[in-house]
């Protein structure tokens, strides 16, 4: 459908596109689905949201209001779109599942949409997972949904076909100590209880080992890595990604991003939204669409893959965003500290004034996604793959 | 802030705005939530979204699976933003809400907010209020919730600036009979009695008579009827508003669209969300962003009103977005009838078939506003706006 006005597919070339997306909402701010809806939705793709949780804020606040979604309430709201016939999706995007029997549900869900589109257009539907467990060393789910990821990757045909873990879950997930200094049991089970500190730094080799520990003994047909600190590479992150060639074995790219000297909330929840639609187009592109999983011949170079086609466009949009993030966010920090001098009670406590910088400093953090839709729609390219051989 | 690559300030000149938007929100589909948020983010909006309800779909499908969001819910998740001084929202839009308890939550709401404004920058805070209660004479909320709308309006500079009735729900609120055959009592309980049926056709002197009670009986200040069928008016709909003068009189514009041959839902909203945007932009223009209620000078003219030339921005994107609504929706059912052909299965029961179809054409109507969000940012205009005297 052509629109000579706005978000067309001249410049906006992301094929039609529904997703149903599992994740958290919060009223303020931008984490879980509010960003990755938002980031979707302005690369054209039509999104049905199952909210996981409805907090008053994201949990980096250190102090929140509101409820989970129920286990029961999830399988309820999915029978719903049954009923009606909702059910033309050709992307399942799940984010943060804050239990193990919420995420036996969605991987049933997952299932039950795979099996249906088995009929009609097999191999056509895709579910992007994010095993959202932690970060930096700290684990921030039970083990018990530790272990429910474990098995949903191994759950070959019926499982995910591209995850998005950070560098600690791909840890967790693929048992593959990144550092290098060991490698633990096939199950991590020694990681789980030993996380790596949130200074460890890995190195590339181990990060591909793990990546092919998850192609071959999983079946995971495309990784990305989105944020690993590799040992001797100062200033930089490495996203490496890989998708598997039918025997088996990767084909990594690595992807160096600047590090940004800020912490934001919502940037996986970023990367996985426009992955979706970047991932539509360059899958487009290539004409693998209709291939089952959407998979490129074995010819394909890793860096000529479409995923890395598609993570070079999405981490260019996020590097503008959280750039205009952070100078926006230094603004605001600025105009709260001069309205607190201006109103400071010499009778506040310590406590109180730290607290409350704490606050306007995680609110001040908050992505500019909104304001700068053009970074996401049109991005300028600034970064390269580059395979790793 | 501008943007050289996308949605900025030169081709979208609507102000930084934070909404908190109450309304419902739904898995499939563009209704409540769903379809105000994005109208607001694309053009430009921060918003924050408290859902009063939970549900897989809306409920012109006639069955729906999920739930509604309990008062004390509400009043948590608010609580949650006070805690965290997430406060700084310059517009609350409410849309749907399940009861009369959930409307006295959201109405607190509104004074808190205003309270905390009128210290900082007085009358800038701005509620807009959606009185969602029923459409074309038939009630679908409680009698208490009825009750309590009538309260909320007519609580002054608590209540809100600008309400976006329909013209049963004018009727209601008003308590003015706008078929001109009898004007029922002051409390307007005989009409609610007796709701108007579907073919009632309104005067446009009665319009503006029941504007005028709201005016001046209720104090409200800026006031759009959003689809009035007029008398000796064939094939058009009119919307009706007028900003109040400082006397209480009316200054009333009227705009005529073209009737579409289709049932729509999420019209309301999508006509509240694109409201925000385009009064804040309207506003700013005007120089009345800084003026208590963004209140225009007696001496402005009703079609000159920012009102005024804000709906006529709303009214054309939307009838761009409905006119490729119905396009794509034709194009669905087709498809639909052409499988269904194919499949049939003799054995099927009538009545099966019957319900099946009605919710593909339900599915089939789900206004395409994602795909078509050039039309919302850059509407070509295509109504005006006539003052009525």
């Amino acid at each position: 459908m052509s629109n000579p006005n706005g978000v067309d597919q001249t410049e906006n070339p992301v094929p039609e596109t529904k997703v149903l997306a599992v994740a958290s909402h919060v009223v303020y701010g931008y984490v879980g689905n509010v960003m990755a809806t938002f980031c979707m939705q302005a690369l054209g793709c039509e999104v049905a949201a199952i909210n996981t949780v409805n907090f008053s804020n994201h949990t980096g606040y250190r102090q929140f209001k509101g409820t989970r979604t129920p286990p029961e309430e999830i399988r309820d709201l999915y029978k719903g779109l049954t009923n009606s016939y909702l059910l033309d999706f050709d992307v399942l995007l799940s984010g943060y599942i804050p239990s193990a029997e919420a995420l036996h549900e969605v991987a049933l869900i997952a299932r039950d949409l795979k099996t249906r589109r088995e009929v009609m257009r097999p191999g056509s539907f895709f579910w992007i997972l994010d095993p959202v467990m932690g970060d930096q060393g700290r684990l921030y789910v039970s083990e018990e949904l530790v272990k429910g990821y474990k098995s949903v990757m191994r759950s070959g045909q019926e499982g995910p076909d591209l995850i998005v873990p950070n560098g600690f879950e791909l840890e967790l997930i693929s048992g593959v100590h990144l550092s290098g200094s060991t490698s633990t049991g096939e199950d991590g089970a020694e990681l789980e209880r030993r996380p790596t500190g949130d200074n460890y730094e890995a190195t590339l080799d181990r990060v591909k080992e793990a990546i092919e520990v998850l192609h071959k003994r999983d079946g995971i047909r495309m990784i990305v890595a989105t944020s690993v600190r590799i040992q001797g590479k100062q200033g930089v992150l490495c996203v490496v990604g890989s998708e598997k060639k039918s025997d088996g074995s990767s084909r990594c790219f690595v992807i160096e991003v600047p590090v940004l000297d800020c912490y934001f909330s919502g940037t996986g929840d970023m990367f996985a939204g426009l992955m979706v639609g970047r991932l539509r187009e360059a899958c487009q592109n290539a004409g693998t669409l209709d291939k089952h999983g959407w998979a490129s011949d074995d010819d394909v170079s890793a860096s000529e893959l479409p995923l890395a086609k598609a993570t070079v466009k999405v981490l260019s949009s996020m590097g503008a965003v959280l750039e205009k993030t952070m100078k926006a966010k230094d603004e605001e920090l600025e105009k709260y500290e001069s309205s607190r001098r201006a109103s400071l009670d010499p009778q506040s406590k310590k406590d109180d004034e730290e607290k409350r910088h704490f606050l306007a400093k995680t609110k001040a953090a908050e992505v500019r996604a909104v304001r700068n839709a053009g970074d996401l729609i049109r991005p300028n390219v600034r970064f390269e793959a580059v395979a790793l051989d």
